[in-house]
């Protein structure tokens, strides 16, 4: 007899195979889903290894315009950046995929979930966060944590980590080496509304994309070809420990880069300065797999409020690895050409500054007159 | 008679030349002082056209020593960015000048100092604040801001300003065009010690330097030649308005990046992640020319603290405009290879990760349970 | 012939008289305008006084409702303290009359406005900062800080500062000393919805309030008859000086206990941590007279949002000064009494606790453990 | 033979008591420890009690002068509170206690620690933090996270917790019902140095004590005395269940005041609002259990720097359930009758403000003119 239904985030790797096998040799029904976020996967090849180690159903579905327009596009209106450095790729995908992972479980009525997220890192802690905060009820089946499991599978595994550790070269598959990039940059148009980019141009070929799917494929692929967004960082896992983490995110590295710059220009500075506040917080919730939380919906929709004039065209050269600013403009620009210019005075009085200066010093003359110390009582 | 003495900050330049013969026409004696922090600049050719122009005294010192260990380093150690961008060039350079001036003014005696700041930027803030912070009974004269001097000579300034704004290509003065920069990477390690440089190397060519200003010379030689560091923004002046800047820090690039990676390496999460706020105040603080305050100082004090383990050596690859890390080793990195190897277990249980994400879930099941709300008392 | 015509806030008291007259001495038009916020005035006398000193029009407008619900009910939502310990009384009020004030000024085509507040006080800030932010072409006259005025009616208000300062126990207008207040508490519940009162109860009496304006009439007469809300304090003015200031804000600190409390049982732990710091900041614009300024409309608009589940009734007993919080019910509560109790196992596992404890404790035993520092290489 | 030896913190009650007794069942050599940490205890009988269930060794030691100094004052210093309202009695108790068990474990060659604190609390995680900070090796054994033991002892909790949830009025042991109090207020005068009290007077007993236990002895003898202190919450635990907590923290209400009065007094604006966001950091981290961390010890060495100057004195009354302040004085204040009174002009020209303000309304009034936008471009 069956000990129930388990739906298993499936890769079509190694992994996910042994558990597979695993969990139906311990008497579950297995459902396998294999989300399609992006990925280079063979996916009938998938399909196929499912079924044929057993698999009761498979489901493998496409979601990579909802994890654009719902996942990527909100990380990118918050500029949002893990320990100044890490741009939170598979950090704003786990709780995409899990998402749709309990739908499913739900549908079919399973009760259990599994996935198989190794037990120090951060991917386990996204995954499951977000399954108990979509389906509370939810039992969660984590084979790299059951000893059973990890006593048997260890050894190789400890290999295979060892060889990613070990052989980072291996791990760029979207970027080029910036040494062997084109010689010549591209020069990218993206257009903003509401704080996402709802148009990019490739101003040299004329080329244009506007939905977010093919938007966002296309900073990876211009950002890909030259080497865009390589990074070898020490970062600080959600558990506490220090890792280190090799990535490439092209696509999100531009975008970054030109949504701080069109943000700059049309948002008001103390607005930024609270908004900037808000964007680390959420880039640690996020990264600590807390995407489905009641402060990442609050500070989503904070965020998502700061955007509504966030609007404009950003022009990027995209050259060797690095991404250029070359110009800006927008109809809800707060850059004002006359009032920041020495040849117009207009209405500003030169003198104001002079008063400004002198109140903002009265503080600091009192705090140096009070060096020498003097008695007062109130 | 004298009005009496004014210690004008002389750059040589067409601008406070035109200053220092308007103040001597305005019945004051003038001492000019000029600083060398770096720039490139004939100081003879200015000493003899501040005499000739009829300067009283010609000041013209070596800040350079004192300006990279005493502000750039702590700089460094705060990962001074200013709105996410302007790694704070001339703003820390203010503070240093306007320093000495104000000593040279009460040594010699003067109640005036003056600068050749124009009344709508950030230069005047920084440089006025730091007078009165230092010397608070000094009287400030800014031409700039006074209707005689600048209806008189406006218009030539803004033709001047013109110019600026709208031939940035002339504007780099320290980095070359990364398309025209080598094909060959310069790699480097630097070794920090209290998260300030004490020594770089050049790897290849073994060439190394180790006092403070040997190595931020190289720094910005090295940046420079590979075109880092240039970044066109709009930034938001103290004084509440946009204004477009183009920046080059060659050598500050470099040494964000290469502190970011030591300290991250070397620094407790919890630690860092204060720190960071306390980083974002000090370069607000310091953009806005409150370099010498109670408040730097005490955010000074702070970040020293927090750098007392920041030591090691980081390696990067410098290539067309770029910096890449290579790698980082520490006789004091919280990095620990055995504890977040899925290889070695030792001491931790993944059976523990199960209790801290079932726990860490407590909070987003309730609020999963009572969106369908229910009463409570108590 | 007029210089034009000024709309000058006026009190019917001595200083605002004066600048009535000194204004048309000038060869200004002027129409006063005196808003009711609540203050015990006799407005007609002041109507007649301002009419006879020459006033154009006289505008005399009750604004207490509009004052309630538009500034004291977002302040409550915001929990709004300055500095720790003052509740903005005045703070509030100066925006929501100066908002009127530019409104008439507008309707009348004056092009001027004028006020009584004093050069180095708050309240000239924030009176202007609203006129400028709402009308930015208009022209402030203020005559406190204008040299022919302010010496020549210097020594009085020399002397009336004076017996304010001096003199603090004329200024309780509205509270009891506490020594003196009933020896009965009074009980009150105070049922909140979207953060802000609709009901207050006085339990005994069984006598309630559902408008705004009475609610908060109400709480300010029950706490002023207990003696609620006296403070004594040394604070920092926007202007850079300490300044001591003596306060009572009887309604106002009820409303805040009342409301901080069903605040906490009803909104998650991590949105009100976010919020928390929102408030503060939000305390600091509107204290520093930025009512009207992107960023306060952002912080009211965020923490608004906050506040769509902060509903329920708090019981409170107001006795000699103090409040003290007795029970609170409500349909969104997020305190679940059976999850909490040790009685009640349920779903929680006692066993996760010490999983997380020891996740928790990952990062303190490395750092314990490398105090005794090794190499480490990445 | 023995399992090994386990050090106990062992209160005298049923429950520590059941405990030590179920460890020798269980096979543990058992030593109790108990502190004495000022709270109302026969230590004596406890010891007795002790002895007669077998302990092997029992430790009672006065840890109340330690705690005073080491733990009561720093948190004074931060003028800790968490979640707006709850003074940290407790959450600062364990730690000091946990660090001298373990120091008893280490000496007595013990590899295990045991509590009687409950799987659902925030004193288990506070304990076994401080226990793992300071001997990463110990084991830690937790009796109501056991199955065996919670599940025999279970019932009798539960009533015990029913009991003390829904009796509150017993819970009040340190402070007199407010309705109760005397009719006379006490006045004392605090005195500071460095941010902690050195000597408190009563004014009108002439009575004063100076060592730190004497200190907080007298405040928590007086402020229960008046009834200060009590509050009825709703919390946040650590572990993310809201809770009721029924408190009363005289003494520390009154440090609470007098300290946040004598801060303000001397200390500069801007260094305050940066101390009182690590304020709000520390009461969080201490609160969840991190007394013992890299950032508490971080922000303990932040916070004790900005008390350089934090000297002087206060003067309160304690009158039914408040604390009034009446008045201060430092030869540290900054606090300037001078520059801040209306007489007296002296330095400061009242015109420096009109420039202020319209530099503070710069940003003000473009956001205005901006609302009906316009293109631009840079």
């Amino acid at each position: 007899m069956s000990k129930g239904t388990v739906v298993l985030a499936y890769s079509g790797g190694l992994d996910t195979s042994c558990i597979l096998v695993w969990l139906k040799e311990q008497g579950y029904d297995v459902i396998t889903f294999l989300a399609n976020i992006g990925q280079d996967e063979d996916f009938e090849a998938a399909r196929k290894k499912a079924e044929s180690l057993g698999a009761k159903k498979v489901f493998i579905e496409d979601l990579r315009a909802e994890f654009v327009e719902n996942f990527i596009w909100p990380a990118a209106q918050a500029n949002a950046v893990y320990e100044d450095r890490y741009l939170l790729g598979t950090a704003i995908a786990r709780p995409c995929i899990a998402r749709r992972q309990v739908e499913i479980a739900r549908k079919e009525g399973a009760q259990f979930v599994s996935h198989g997220a190794t037990g120090k890192g951060n991917d386990q802690i996204r995954f499951e966060l977000t399954c108990y905060a979509l389906y509370p009820e939810v039992k969660i089946i984590a084979p790299w944590r059951i000893p059973e499991f990890y006593s048997r599978f260890h050894g190789r595994t400890g290999l295979m980590e060892y060889a990613q550790n070990h052989a980072p070269a291996d791990l760029y598959l979207m970027t080029k080496n910036p040494e062997d990039s084109p010689n010549d940059p591209d020069v990218l148009e993206i257009e903003f509304s509401h704080g996402v980019p709802v148009k990019v141009t490739n101003v040299k070929e004329g080329k244009s994309k506007d939905s977010p799917l093919d938007i966002f494929s296309y900073l990876n692929e211009i950002g890909g070809k030259h080497g865009v967004g390589r990074t070898d960082i020490v970062e600080n896992r959600a558990i506490g420990m220090k890792s280190r983490g090799i990535y490439e995110t092209p696509g999100t590295t531009i975008l970054l880069s030109a949504h701080l710059d069109i943000e700059t220009f049309t948002m008001d500075k103390e607005v930024r300065q609270i908004k900037r506040g808000l964007d680390i917080k959420f880039a640690e919730f996020v990264y600590n797999g807390f995407w489905y939380s009641p402060e990442c919906e609050f500070l989503r929709h904070c965020i998502a409020m700061s955007q509504v004039n966030v609007e404009g065209k950003v022009q990027l050269s995209i050259f060797k690895g690095q991404v250029y600013i070359l110009g800006r403009e927008s109809p809800k620009s707060l850059y004002n050409e006359e009032l920041v210019s020495m040849d117009v005075l207009g209405d500003y009085d030169p003198c104001d500054a002079s008063g400004f200066i002198r109140i903002s010093a009265v503080r600091l003359r009192e705090h140096h007159r009070l060096q020498g110390y003097h008695g007062a009582k109130q």
